[in-house]
């Protein structure tokens, strides 16, 4: 890769396998008739897909491994186990994974969440290596919406060092959001292991706070995209309606963790859902939406690359993933 | 991407467009605050997954687009759009995807089937493209293995102009395959349109036949490949069941086209099956297996990365992709 006569296929292969966050061998030659074939990496976690005139470009921050134990608040463990085998997924631990959204209008780029950065577990912060393989520059953000304040949604904006990732990007955040975890009083009442999400709001948040613009539900926040009230996982969480031309997108940010678990289940309560009983009704409230309306629908914790339609099945739903296509 | 001094960065933003074989802007600069992000084109088109110590690449050669009238010759219509509907594709039209396995073991790569090399629809033809961009080279294919020798699956080992694209593989064949297609007196009994396939056949393999090697069903032809003879679709058509330590993938071929169409009805037959009956037998046999034993599974014609488990369903099945992992 050093050779400055290195031809765009080498070049290209190199990328391929760097980009994918994930390289476990390196190709030292090619065209040797009996070269090792030692790559081993993943493809970029990127996929990119039309909503009329928008293109929107899901990028994958990895994952997160959690035990099933404990996970769900009302439901019993045999019962949990029967849905992921259901879903042929592993018994005892579940991968949770992380896929934002970059939507480009004209020349604006907006992103809806921003990722674990470098504060998340080993298995995630492949999100800046994704977003330029996707031919992205942090610079070109012009605005960044976030749909609640969660640190795998908002921690990808502020590095650990206080680095701003977006500097030319405009901000907008839920106002019941910030409300909510800017307030000393709820700081001060919360226990000792939730104080640290308060002050991991104040450390993202902080040094732009005067600059943070904040919106209520069902306000059109930039172009083509309308905020719909969600609360329950956190009190101010957001979904959003993407609307171009023909193409409508409803992203439903952390209305379901796992599809496998709570589109199936939507009664299922997850211990991050802060008020258990309002995640419930928000979450049957938007499925049954996308469900009647036949909508497509992206979810932040949905299998990459995250986006599907919502269909009705016995008391709960599915997610039928879309057919990925090499045309977006 | 003309400069030297170019960055990894801009050679890694470069090749992520330029491998998706879709390309529809370029990014011209870099870092400028407000440059327009002007990416539109697709991730690369593979996947990589572990059965045991193989590695396991499924390669997209883009989709095909044809109508759904007169597709499915035992099925009304009306059902026909109904099961369209219900994983909400278009109702008009299909997209008819292609992907084929390159397998890794050690140093030695296996390809099953080849995709549609120059002689496809525009549509497909991405196939060096996204092999290329997964780090591997034409020259170290070690072996090809058919699955049956229809043009989408056999084109890719020839190019229009008669050049051989893998020079150092070994070719193997279904024997029964070989002696359908190379008989001269099937090929004078079929219909004008039929000897197209016919003559494709002695285009493609022509040139190689004194080197091509002939299996049987229930031979493993290659260490952890074993066939399992699939007739119907075509009189050799096989399937490969692969093994390695506790993992098992069944190589499923063309046993069913479009899953939400065949998987979902078993029982219905394309035109594209030359035994229809023989092709309902075989496909019944083969997913209530990969259901029973809950085996992974791969569809040369499933959507990308075209890999998942088999659950019963009514009277027929359904496909439960697997969920896409940043760490192969």
């Amino acid at each position: 890769m050093n050779s400055i006569g290195a031809s765009r296929r080498d070049l290209m292969i190199g990328a391929g396998a760097l980009t994918a966050g994930a390289m476990l061998g390196a190709r030292l030659s090619t065209g040797s008739a009996h070269a090792q074939p030692a790559q081993a990496g993943q493809a970029p976690g990127f996929y990119r897909y039309k909503i009329g005139d928008l293109i929107v470009t899901a990028i994958n921050d990895g994952f997160a491994t959690r035990p099933i134990e404990g996970f769900i608040k009302n439901a019993e463990m045999a019962d949990v186990q029967k849905a992921m085998e259901a879903a042929f997924l592993p018994k005892d631990a579940l991968n949770i994974t992380f896929t934002t959204l970059a939507i480009q209008d004209g020349d604006k780029l907006t992103l809806i969440d921003t990722g674990n950065g470098d504060s998340g577990a080993p298995t995630t912060g492949t999100w800046m290596a994704n977003f330029e393989a996707a031919g992205f520059d942090p610079a070109d953000v012009s605005t960044v919406i976030f749909s609640h304040f969660h640190g795998d949604h908002i921690n990808g904006f502020r590095l650990k060092d206080g680095t701003a990732v977006f500097p030319n990007a405009q901000v907008l955040v839920p106002e019941a959001e910030w409300a909510f975890w800017m307030d000393d009083a709820n700081m001060s009442a919360a226990s000792e292991q939730a104080k640290g999400a308060f002050q991991n709001v104040r450390r993202v948040f902080g040094p732009i706070a005067d600059k943070v613009e904040r919106f209520g539900p069902e306000k059109e926040v930039v172009p083509g995209i309308t905020t719909i009230a969600a609360p329950g996982h956190t009190p101010g969480h957001t979904a959003f309606a993407l609307s171009s031309g023909e193409g409508a997108l409803m992203a439903m940010s952390d209305t379901t963790n796992h599809p496998a678990l709570f589109v199936r289940n939507p009664d299922w309560t997850a211990v991050f859902d802060m008020d258990g009983p309002l995640a419930i009704e928000t979450r049957r409230k938007l499925l049954d939406r996308a469900a009647e309306d036949r909508m497509q629908v992206a979810f932040y914790h949905a299998p990459f690359p995250a986006t599907g339609h919502i269909a009705k099945d016995g008391s709960g739903f599915q997610l039928v993933p879309v057919q990925w296509s090499a045309a977006p």
